[in-house]
């Protein structure tokens, strides 16, 4: 960590200040400049509260120099990390993909759609029965019953299953769910957070749609620091000044967020660009990008799906994708297993 | 709402969806061109499902042209709305500031302050309880006890207060709570806001760092819907490319706000920029573009504040630009009563 | 193209305006609700100057469902466009990738490089004479000395040349150029665009940082409008709020690109990140999403390279990529040729 | 400037690159970490080659602490810039309105228009002869006959004229302009920033639609770079993620850019939103937050404007607006003269 001193600052001040840096177990280099003194702090600043001493009288700013997470680190873990989900594994060299409505709506629905993306070689069935809508006068999912539905679903194909979960209420009804979904919009709904990283569960955040990656790794930090270490990413398109598409896909987040930590990473080409016809070309980049894995919609009947129609594809139409898919984890060294 | 279909659409399809449209209430005009036909749905299209004609099979793309909020809408309200809060007014020419630290740290720190800000013309009282950091490892708030205090310095001044709810949980804690802060984060976290539009209490509803002000409307939207029409709007800066400040200041949410609504609207400088010294300047330019009030951190102490100490001010700071906000607000025919 | 008409306006002065757009050949479909009068115009709006008709009193919003521009239209090109450089073509199954160094630096440089990039598979040859460089105490490129020497390296390797063009006054010395680039801060330099616009000779338009798609085409518009049709668009990340790449690359803009226009896009991989470790994972990506081309740095000696080093990759790391590009490109359909 | 190194560098490699610095003048402090090694330089950076030094092998990143401009910075000038315009003074107090039509359209109406507003207070005049249009079939401007038009108005009201350069081939025609203006688009057009830079003539150098301040700085740099020190600078809305509004006024800059530099800061407020009926909050807003001016479209006919119709003023509501900014001046210690 960098902290720039204001010009003019007393000796005895700036000295204050480093005495109290050493008395935290720090240590402190300073360099004198002519227009600025700088402060080097070394040793293990990822708790020191940067707003607290950019706060500071005699500083005039503070620069980090090393990652403000811990838990979620690269550096501090050799291996990827592997989350097994009932023995679908995701993270190092093993990819999966997640598929299914983007609501649940009815039994035939669920289970017919879950039985469908099985057979094409998903391993894991997704399905909304909490929905965060922009408009409180849109279909807001099927609540407790979706989530009965899609247990049912679970029995019949013996799919594990992922859906979201928007209020620490709900937490009794997710006991046989296997992984719960932390929406984009509550990327920094901390207090959900907090509540997520007390269970044995395996959770997959979502990336905010205006969230950078070191807020999406100290969202994941909230997580591991409450001692669950199951978290895989999800990035679904990020919110920039192009008005053709509902997002802007990051792709580049796959690799950077690869440099960065030690979690695995799955790509959702749904939500990412809003229009089903993407899907399979964003599938693909996702595949030779390096992503561990993908989180698609997949609907019988799209056009009259209660939400997010526009961007669900056929149950054809996965099946192709995933084949073209399996072609290019051949290429980059990874397998569907 | 215009409903553009795509090239090569059967008669009898497109006569299916106009008739459709019809049965739901709606007048249809069709105008054919030579590369599309467009079809004009004329009535009350708050509540069509824009998505689930999107993702119609003979439907290349729909955009609205009237607004999909209601009870926020200025076309039906012919007045400015105005909130009153234990006698402070809000709206409609009448101007507020409300003022207090980041963070509850103390009786004495909060009731100090209170004191202050009060002799300076603050007449609402703010201070966080439940803080949203970034960082698991940064201070997270006094929770209960910060409401207890609150309510002490409200004894003691009597000034209404103001505070952040960031779970559901927690709301029989806000019992004597003035006004409910749903904070930039939340804003989309519809669960919460749900929670709040049951209650007959003013909300201030803060802007997300990357959302637009239709999305916030929405979100006002699901506040009214559920019979709280309260609610007190404010911009506190939004996420862009600049990285010199920590958000950018959308002043001109102002004006456009009051087009769009009736509701008051607020600005927070302190947020905005993340820099005390730019309080004052931001403060002024609020003042002059048409806000309804104004949201400031002040502290005793800022260099030794618990959290976000860099963009607190001092209280004799604070009483320095309320001396001139109050010129301002003559210039643009509005006071603080 | 939809005008949506104030409320109370007048009939006589709806009248006036429905009538003159008759008479600028437009058919006019009105289409009266309760909160507002909407026009529809049917025919080719191309061409009308959708500031003129927003600034009329009557009206209150413009909103186009016809694209702005017309030679770049695929609507009205049934054939994706094959652009032929020397012999290599870009377009239309056909993939060709574009390498060389950042800026060219000696003789010795850029021939040793174009040989091993031509060795590798890339049948174009990239060089950066003039530079546009954020700082003016930055190297600004060999100038007219550095065409000389990617001139020689031609003659050389018999491979065509790509370099940037920034000021109409440069042109005399591009005679020998193959194609020409017009740089991301050039992109709506809209004297720089006619002037290419009348030549005989391919130019690779590159997208701006903060530019729509729509804007990208529109400044083909201006190239081909002169008579010029050798356009390929080009894709190399935008600014957004991420601060941990330079830029964020927008994968998503190749599939979205070919469903409105049928010129060539391809992908500079290098340039979006900034990073060299990155080109590779967003080769793949890009050749997996259906670009028809790729753009790469590639240096001898990246670290000492006099510009832009960081991002550029080594000889035997291009011909890495090459071999894996080739085999993503069978999946998808392609082929270098 | 801070130059993290890579974990494992090698201590000879280390030991050669800080002799390097050493060689060129600067002082380096190295700091050993558990995890990394930081060398701090102290100096005069603002020349080394950022891009060249994160290229090198073991460097990691390189963080500036020190700004990149030199005859920008406010470190170096005490003072604020006054720039003079045959006798109108901006800057250090002084403020100055810049008002004329978006484009010169006859002798009738720049001389009607200038009239107007030289009576409501302004001191410079502006209007278009060369216009940036994104699209190639809008009106591009009078070109060579508007500069003669503009003149033609300077002699009759004896104001002095701004107008927008955008090829430098076009110089010969602006020996008679008082202040060249560089547009947004043309930011980093790095040739034409050159040519006035070697000219003894007022600049009003743009903020680019995606561009940072210190990007601004740095244009403003190569102006100075070659001897022409008399910048000013217009802050005129960025491109953010908001649909309601063109662009987004970034009020913030003014006080941010008074910090970082000592060149006088003006706002467009007509460009910022593209709407008139906002000119009126955003100028005030303008001018309580300490800009040095502002730069107002006026229109004695905005419904039949040749372009940006939309967001040009009548000439009576200029002269409302010029009475109120003068009010809000005195509040803030500044005046037109």
């Amino acid at each position: 960590m960098i902290v720039v001193i204001k010009q003019n600052t007393e000796d005895k001040n700036l000295e204050n200040l480093t005495d109290w840096f050493k008395s935290q177990g720090l240590g402190v280099h300073v360099s004198h400049g002519e227009y600025q003194t700088i402060l080097g702090l070394i040793g293990d600043t990822h708790n020191v509260d940067i707003d607290l001493i950019s706060g500071l009288d005699i500083v005039e700013r503070v620069q980090r120099i090393s990652e403000p997470y811990k838990n979620a680190n690269r550096k501090f873990h050799d291996h990827d990390l592997v989350v097994d989900v009932s023995g679908a594994r995701i993270g190092d060299g093993h990819f999966q993909v997640i598929a299914g409505p983007c609501s649940v709506e009815s039994r035939e629905q669920i289970c017919g759609i879950a039985a469908d993306v099985k057979k094409a070689g998903a391993r894991l069935m997704r399905g909304g029965a909490f929905k965060p809508r922009t408009s409180p006068y849109s279909f807001q999912g099927l609540r407790d019953e979706g989530i009965e539905l899609l247990l049912e679903a679970k029995r019949q194909t013996g799919m594990p299953i992922v859906t979201e979960l928007m209020n620490v209420t709900h937490l009794p009804l997710f006991e046989e769910v296997d992984v719960i979904q932390i929406g984009a919009r509550n990327m920094q709904n901390f207090e959900l957070l907090k509540a997520v990283g007390e269970l044995d569960k395996p959770v997959l955040l979502k990336r905010g749609l205006a969230n950078t990656l070191e807020e999406l790794l100290m969202s994941a930090e909230y997580i591991m620091a409450g001692g669950n270490e199951k978290v895989i990413l999800c990035e679904r398109g990020i919110r920039t000044f192009e008005t053709s598409m509902r997002n802007t896909l990051d792709i580049s987040a796959v690799p950077m967020l690869k440099r960065m930590t030690h979690l695995p990473v799955v790509i959702d080409p749904s939500h990412a660009a809003g229009m089903s016809w993407m899907v399979a070309p964003l599938s693909l980049a996702a595949a030779a990008v390096g992503a561990d894995g993908l989180m698609i919609e997949v609907h019988n009947d799209p056009s009259h799906a209660l939400c997010d129609g526009p961007q669900a594809i056929l149950p054809e139409e996965f099946a192709e994708i995933m084949a073209k898919v399996e072609k290019i984890l051949e290429v980059v060294g990874k397998r569907i297993d």
